[in-house]
């Protein structure tokens, strides 16, 4: 189903905001994106602009631990939905390089007009934006290899036996909270990156990333990098001395920082 | 294209909010509601969820004044668009009928796959969905009556010469930024309906609903109903004496309040 995006102006203040929306729509039309991949990006779209459209300090010390915790990792994996396919392939194929991390495809909800509800044609569409974005090899395109994490019902608990299931640390990019909640049952350290701090998937995670995937994918690569060099002891010094709950605390008063803010500039205006 | 949302146990904390996206996702799937539709009502979910479901102080204040200013219009004109008719046609030609005001559609987002980019085909689903709920007569749903709002481009200009061009109270739900603000610049008195409090409709309109209008759109025509005994001076007190810009700093007061709750939970969680 094509859509359309109405042009935006040069001077547009959101300019950013609204190309990365034309791009999903572009996904969605090209059967990558789900109809709520796109409710769940308006959702995320909000929480950004609360947060003033940035990576800010909290996402930076979280970007650190996630970093430190992947270095340290024996079979990491990187796990992504048709969102984070149609936004950033080439950052999340550059963190899987940098960090040696396999890329899993996972998706949630039924491709549109499959009888069966089944994913696996997003999936392959997935993926194959996946490795032309430059990922050596994506899992989970194919139902062969695909195992069931425990503790979940429905397509929220397919993954790949050579993937999540076998990974020590797992980064999840947009995740369904009951999905992010089972691979921490799992006793898997899961790092996730979720706009919303209060949502199930931040809570559930050891370390969260409160910010734009586009914009904190690349940055974590980066991150990942500048890390590389440090000592074992030096690594699960910055991975241990970091604490979710509080980072997620101080993310939320950011945001009702921003909000107070602006309810001052309102109520003059 | 058929959306097959995944099923909602009935113990789910946020069932509500499901049940309305799932609504959406059918009007989605009948060409009634656009993919950027669906992007705009997940941005209203978060705005919806940071001020806990619920119509607030804030809201009922402006409500109040709506329907004031509703009742004191000669010609008052209730646009709505392609969510607006596939989560609560009803409600919206009960307000109709409890203000004697006439229904518009208004679609600024192409159809998918018209090829000229038009909105007419998704205008008359929508105007056919309100006609089933009960609106009388539905306007903007034929290129005839086709009129252009000054002061703005595209088919956000469109609108109906019997309708919002004709009328001197538009309330608008769910409105482009640009639209809300040509319709005020046209000397029209707004109403919008609008989740964030901090978006352009919502400090353009005279009167800004921060409320999901699943809830308020029939709680309008209740006051309407409640204030139709009044005397014309009461009505003229309800409405003069609402300021909207203090009101709405006042909403997004609150949500900032909601959100330092909140982060003082998850900070000891």
């Amino acid at each position: 189903m094509p859509v359309m995006p109405a042009t935006i102006p040069e001077t547009h203040p959101r300019r950013e905001s609204l190309l990365v929306r034309e791009r999903l729509a572009r996904g969605f039309g090209e059967g990558l994106v789900a109809a709520e991949g796109l409710m769940a990006h308006g959702r995320g779209e909000a929480f950004d602009y609360i947060i003033g459209e940035r990576t800010r300090g909290f996402a930076r010390a979280a970007i650190r631990a996630a970093a430190a915790t992947l270095l340290l990792a024996e079979r990491p994996a990187i796990s992504v939905n048709g969102n984070v396919a149609a936004l950033c392939p080439g950052e999340a194929a550059g963190l899987a390089r940098a960090t040696g991390a396999v890329v899993e495809v996972n998706m949630f909800y039924a491709d549109a007009g499959d009888p069966a509800g089944g994913t696996w044609a997003r999936r392959r569409r997935a993926a194959a934006a996946l490795a032309r974005a430059g990922a050596r090899e994506v899992l989970g395109a194919s139902p062969e290899n695909a195992g069931r994490l425990p503790g979940t019902d429905s397509e929220r608990g397919t993954a790949d036996v050579r993937g999540a299931l076998a990974a020590d640390v797992v980064l999840v990019a947009l995740e369904d909270g009951d999905r992010a909640a089972a691979l921490a049952a799992a006793g898997k350290t899961v790092i996730a990156i979720d706009l919303n701090p209060l949502s199930r998937t931040a809570a559930a995670a050891h370390v969260t990333i409160v910010d734009n995937v586009v914009r904190c994918m690349g940055e974590l690569a980066a991150e990942c990098g500048r890390l590389s060099g440090n000592g074992r002891e030096e690594l699960e010094g910055a991975r241990d001395s970091f604490d979710n709950a509080a980072n997620l605390a101080s993310a939320v008063r950011a945001m009702a920082a921003g909000l107070e803010a602006r309810a001052a500039g309102a109520g003059t205006a």
